[in-house]
């Protein structure tokens, strides 16, 4: 009995290579039958998934099957509830700039005792784009394996690369060392070439061909490039792509999100705490909030508020978080962020050359940002 | 005995020709004595000003003490409440693209019944642009006109000119003429030179020199000028500065001034239905809706309803509003929302060119949002 | 009989208003019965124009006869020769920010004397954005009376205002006060609304209602909007649109419009003396330079040079003068400019507000420029 | 005896594996007795060049004596004359979007017999922000070996990453591939932190070890990066930084360039046909041109003409590149270019997604220009 792989040839030897192959291939090879109903499907999905749940590779062979897999794991992936706060967390360097793990490790400990949903790991806060892709996948693996073995929080993985091949095979990597689903940012370096046509079809490929849920992250401040709400409304019908991650802070842009959105099942996250709770309110489901790398207790505190209909506290939080959210996005970035991070006990350590770090006189601002708020 | 002109010789002039002058002089000389005593000032003002209640000119006489009398203005400034919802109101032209006022009485006749707290007169959906110098006051004179005696409604009158002096002139004659508070768009042709200092002296000059309030107006998308925050925060201790329409519709950007203008009395206003809600709920008080020109109630209602509480209901017409929002906003802008005035019995009419009119492909695809809003 | 006025009743009356007008239309009553001839009218044309040469108000009877004599005018129109160096003169202020009228003489006075072919008018360099109505005619007319009587300078005048119908009357005005051509710039401020088809139906517009010759004007560092290579070769078609002064600075643009255009008489104009050497050479006829300004003899010596294909001159030419040209346009504008004339012996003066004047840092700055070039 | 290894331990293993290493080894350590001493160093590292001339990996000998060697290699580096014509060849791939090296070889036998200086390998017409590192460094090995032996045409390889690090990995690794110098995108994604200081430091660590001259891209169309002219002016004195490929098209900026350069051996490089003339003219040396793929005749007889001074002529064949360049730049990049190639004979082939080729429309268009100008 043969498993059917569509449209797919070309990335058997990348898939054999993953350890657990043989393992999932059976589970996989059960399913072969039934490949064009659904419900039955989602049974056998459901019970290869949580099978090879924690270990490393597991997705793979769900992903193996190809396009129709994908096709009958719609209500499948719509099931993977994102409602919650992630931090994007910073990937700490050494001084020579190669990648901290011990440091690494230890600030997955102080994450994965707060109330997150999950960590995003390798957003723009990640310096996902100094890193190698031998690295980016590393980095998913250990956090993974940082990650307490009872833990239940998600790893939202960004697997984003500027070509579609790139991007469907680094999701795939990536998925199999443990990303529980992956956000892939817009391609934007050929700028004039990234109309919608382009988009639409480089997220359907992406999501045809990955193994995990897809959540598509849209922020124009670092590509010049807002994904249109045409495409995203389409995309939204798509049975692997599961949500929005929405950083272009324009909350009238969010609000037809989910208006547009609102018959499929399709979540809509904020990219940073200072819309948090307007795009709670308006119906999103959580928020990718560089300050929660920091003041993860208060972000999760906001969003319990909203969820709980306690407004009036809800405000009073999020415009306490406001000043120090600024700091650590916009006005000093992830210098900024990682300095926090060092002050706060956690390890921010340098950065990866071009970004430099903050000068003096920014340094103190910054603090002087955190003492106002209360939280030096 | 003189009253004392501070600042001022200049307009000395165009003040006299105020056919109220000498009625309101006589008012204004009873204070000169008292110039330095910001309680009797205050009290002197308020009785001025409801002598000079919607009489032609009425606010001129406050304006002749100058900076003085503004410096003691303050705390009667700042009791101008803004809360609540404005129509940014169309300039209606006839097909020979002159100003249309039967029509313009009518429409203001719809509005008048509304629930709304005032009526935009020259915000960027006025067409203010197109209009020359003596249009721009008359419009003024004839919105206070046609509104019913007995109206409590507000009006907000955009008087930014590019330069500081013809702003101040016009801020003038725009107070002259009824506006109960001037709206002023940042200048943004010299876009090298509207530095955070250029724009800071000219707010400062515009409100030292404005017989009524002043509220700054920040709208990026036609000026390609985004008002800092820094220099909003310092702004907003002037006295004769009441708040901002901030049209950006960057939340975050609204609860930072929120945020740091909380110890000053400053009134933040939402420049859009599609955040309305938003602004609402962090801590502004209103929005300038052009959607309240064609939806008032249901925009009311909305600010109603989160100033009640009862959010669950607010929501779910924030998002009902969203749709019909972007279409008379970014999708199709004034030509659409003049085109829609016309389908609910109102007068949109023709634009000034080089505004051109929707096609009819646009104007099916205006006509489907609305109708699948269940407006039409 | 009857003068033909056609498109144009509702200008009548202004056109009545100029005192020359009965003068004017005993000429212009003569060429009514050739209005279908265009060898007829273009000498009858001549000799009016020659007739009510530097008479105010010389060029409204051949406007008068509206859209049909303008379709007249074509070939008449293109013999205004463009070919030359224009400065783009600053609006001189007092220190109240009225205009110096006597300083203008004295500028004007140096300028006569330089081998410009004619003198801009409110160009963006003028603050004409910050210039009332009346006084943007007023300058037109003063400068034409400083000129002297036997100059054979151009006046080419900015007439460019956000509405159409505005543009049209200021352009009318400004030609009947001495202009002999006049320069549209692009309407900016509803961007999103400014498509090709707005924008060609604004140019075409004013240049069917304009009694001289229109010069478009792009300038996408203040306008934001690049007019568009499609829409200036088909204007390029229009009778009474007679060249292009292109600021953008990208010599490809300026290349393609001479060569889309080189089958129309169409004549293509530097906005700056940064790239007027590249202008020249790909077919270009001239510049409007900042700098003529200040080093008219330079700038006009550069074009001689590439006219008289002396090119190594020429070029050296143009390395020397990049330096004090950036200083006096992108990197401190009309206030570095105004600041240089002082320097040279003319009156620079103060801005209007907004615009500041340079700081103590940037003045030393800008002085070491024009010494390290050796003009100062 | 040691060979002086400087700033360089971590590199070390990597330069082992170079296959030429021990015999280039020979050669550097004859050097290090000579270390501060320019004149000699000169002749040696001249001498070690011309060794390992076209010898895969020749070029990291030198390199391996790092900092001190770079600073001495300055006017040696200088002496790589970069004076002419590069196409910056498209990358071809087959359906599969896997590299089609075969037609590669015949597109390299074509461009190897025109009249160019070299080939631009990597640069934005090459995809090559959609090539894996591996394929990126085969891609120059590939070409280098598919020229022919005695060519004496030169490799300049787009090496760029977004780090730092990345960068001066992939440009040993490309100097070792064959590439004669690296050309140096400015990095982009943390718009915010790309400030004058980073980009200053970015390009100086590069160069700093980097075994094969450097020069600076700054392509704004495409990273929004406009790279400044007092960081380019600044680097222009690094002695391993040779000059410039500016792709923004202002010629104004590229004639700054220029004058700003006149004391130190920097060369400017016209990023495009349509302002080659322009920059050839104020003093540039060459051009990067996407136009020299399909009409490489034209293009360096363009050249051939201004160094001639043959002025006249080269107008009239700018003018006639103008829409040509202008079908395969801006209006439809590379889907335009590699549609041409096929036309041409050569191969063009299909894009990597995202990018998409050209519709039926678009490619009519395309082959009218073609037509018009005389090509197809």
């Amino acid at each position: 009995m043969m498993i059917f792989i569509h449209d797919w040839s070309a990335r058997t030897s990348e898939i054999g290579q993953c350890p657990t192959w043989q393992q999932q291939l059976t589970l996989a090879v059960l399913s072969v039958h039934c490949v064009n109903n659904n419900m039955v499907w989602k049974s056998l999905l459901t019970s290869i998934r949580s099978t090879v749940l924690r270990v490393p590779g597991r997705s793979v062979c769900v992903s193996a099957v190809g396009r129709a897999a994908v096709a009958s794991q719609a209500s499948l992936a719509h099931q993977l509830d994102l409602r919650g706060v992630y931090p994007p967390m910073p990937t700490p360097f050494l001084k020579d700039e190669t990648i901290a793990y011990d440091q690494l490790a230890s600030n997955v400990g102080v994450w994965s005792k707060m109330p997150f949903r999950g960590l995003v790991v390798e957003g723009s806060n990640g310096e996902y784009v100094y890193l190698t892709p031998e690295e980016r996948v590393e980095l998913v693996s250990r956090v993974r394996e940082f990650l307490p073995q009872d833990s239940n929080k998600l790893i939202l993985a960004g697997s984003g690369c500027e070509s579609t091949r790139d991007t469907i095979a680094m999701s795939q990597k990536m998925a199999a060392a443990g990303a529980d689903a992956v956000m892939i940012v817009t391609p934007s370096y050929y700028k004039g070439g990234m109309k919608d046509t382009a988009l639409h079809a480089h997220f359907t490929a992406v999501a045809d061909n990955c193994p995990v849920p897809v959540i598509l992250y849209s922020v124009p401040a670092f590509t010049v490039i807002d994904l249109s709400l045409d495409v995203i409304a389409d995309l939204a019908h798509h049975p692997n792509i599961i949500g929005i991650k929405e950083s272009g802070g324009d909350i009238a842009k969010i609000g037809s999100i989910v208006q547009k959105t609102q018959n499929v099942d399709f979540q809509v996250i904020a990219g940073s705490a200072s819309f948090l709770l307007a795009t709670l309110q308006i119906g999103g489901v959580g928020g990718v909030c560089a300050l929660a790398n920091v003041l993860g207790e208060s972000v999760c505190e906001l969003q319990r508020l909203v969820m709980e209909n306690d407004m009036s506290a809800a405000v009073e939080l999020q415009k306490k978080l406001i000043a120090p959210n600024a700091a650590v996005t916009k006005t000093f970035g992830i210098p900024g962020l990682k300095q926090v991070m060092d002050w706060m006990g956690m390890y921010g350590g340098p950065l990866r050359s071009p970004l430099q770090p903050l000068t003096q006189q920014e340094t103190e601002k910054l603090r002087q940002v955190f003492v106002n708020a209360g939280y030096l």
